[in-house]
């Protein structure tokens, strides 16, 4: 049982026009387990660092009550990124990618987490997506990431794996690459017809459109004058969204638009501060009261 | 009394990737009052064309109730644009701008015009939008479009307009132009700091923001499969969104939600066709259906 999050854990440097952090927490994994972590358990967690990798950051997981069994620590160095983003925060420039140890991962799902019927691929190569679920025992609830990179240089693998899934996760442009068409409404029809029924295409700061049967929910996006640091904010989405869906094991229409919103609300929280920081502090009324906040923020009704 | 509309009326040539319209009618004065003419009336129109306007086009405005007393029909020619968009439609390249008879627009409102109390000033001068509101008795209500061509060439003259208007509408591009900062939230503060107490931050296909005392309203976009001709389309939202408000006579914050929501409605009804063509046929009924598509996209509520 439990909610299994499978992808990279990495130490990010990040510099933004404001300041800069070297060496933090980051990594697709990181973000989804914590984010859905506030709202589930046990997390499931499997992924892969090297032996540099800081033990401050391993108590930082297991104080979330993630179950690091799967984590593999493995000799040589952790993964490391490094980018810098530009002045309006929507361009970034990608300094660095060490994969190190991430070169070699081969997921191995832990007999006891093979039973998890929520699964959460994080943006890692759609060849070890697959196996992933090639191990679990009765997936019910797929939820994928993936990002231009592999949509070229994977297309065919990452088609397979498709037709297993039942959310992809994407954003706009990555949307339009995959269906190869500039209209999202006709883009997003398209790549629901390559497998998944639900599709989520995330805009950055201008939110996020769910496709699902046959209605569209658009949610906002929270309005900040402050973004601190983007990097993780799609993670953190995917993570609150499944966590919440977990939480409730409700696959309504209706529930599945609240966890939109609260996959926003998280991404929220995390763009507030460098790394993970924004999300290591919560509590669940903090995440209610964002909740109500973009409640509020699009609410309207018709004149009785 | 009634709805006072000033700007511009003129012959679009419109190419797109599917089509093409040669001499259509255009101009922002014509957008936004056959826009608000579905909510209210008497909407007065001051504007100018030339002897060569196509009389079938004067027919049009006046089928919808259009009051044209303002309307200066001047030897010589109408205001001719040209314009061609790209593949993905956010992408537009000007071909022509033939001022012709608008370069020497000098607007005078008719006596029985200089009552209303709500006034829609299309995207010209600055310089004629202040014009005009000096001609008017007691303009209540003022929204005022502008563009990046006047934020960079007549700032001083903005500046000055922009303290004796109600609501000011920009797109989002225009607006971090207009404060010199990229950060939609702080651009949206120090602009209202400038004078408009409201602001509207159009973003296209991602729909618009309202900023109203101390609140922030996300209304979504119509997801739309075809977007046949943008052109227009912000005029269009102008004209809805202040002709709801002068139908209903109510400046509250709940019924502003409602106004924005009315102006996208009419908006994704313009680009559904080549020029004023998805204005022509309109009924209220199907314009609230329009709304009410607005609402199933954008509703999600807590749970209980």
């Amino acid at each position: 049982m439990g909610l299994l999050v499978v992808g990279s854990l990495a130490l990010d440097s990040v510099a933004t026009p404001f300041d800069k952090v070297e060496e933090a927490l980051g990594g697709s994994a990181t973000f989804i387990s914590l984010a859905s972590s506030y709202f589930t358990g046990p997390v499931n967690l499997v992924g892969t660092v090297g032996e540099d990798f800081p033990k401050r950051y391993i108590d930082l997981l297991a104080e979330h009550k993630i179950d690091l069994a799967g984590l593999q620590v493995v000799p040589g160095k952790t993964f490391r990124w490094s980018g810098r983003y530009h002045y309006d925060l929507n361009v970034r420039d990608t300094l660095l990618t060490e994969l190190n140890v991430f070169e070699k991962f081969n997921p191995v799902i832990p007999d006891k987490f093979r039973t998890s019927k929520f699964v959460c691929l994080g943006n890692i190569d759609p060849v070890l997506q697959m196996k992933v679920l090639d191990q679990m025992d009765d997936p019910r609830f797929v939820v994928c990431d993936t990002m231009n990179y592999w949509i070229e240089g994977r297309k065919p693998e990452l088609i397979k794996l498709l037709k297993r899934i039942s959310v992809l996760i994407i954003n706009d442009s990555e949307a339009r690459l995959l269906a190869g068409e500039p209209n999202i409404v006709k883009a997003a029809k398209m790549i629901r017809e390559m497998g998944p029924q639900i599709l989520i295409i995330k805009k950055g700061e201008h939110g996020a459109l769910l496709f699902m049967e046959n209605n569209i929910f658009s949610a906002p996006a929270y309005p900040m004058e402050m973004i601190f640091d983007p990097t993780g904010a799609g993670d953190t989405f995917a993570g609150g969204f499944i966590g919440y869906l977990h939480k409730t094991n409700d696959l309504s229409p209706e529930n599945m638009n609240r966890a939109v919103v609260y996959g926003s609300a998280m991404a929220s929280f995390c763009v507030e501060q460098f790394s993970t920081g924004g999300l290591e502090k919560l509590t669940y009324p903090k995440i209610q009261e964002r909740f109500r906040a973009f409640l509020k923020l699009s609410r309207f009704d018709e004149k009785d």
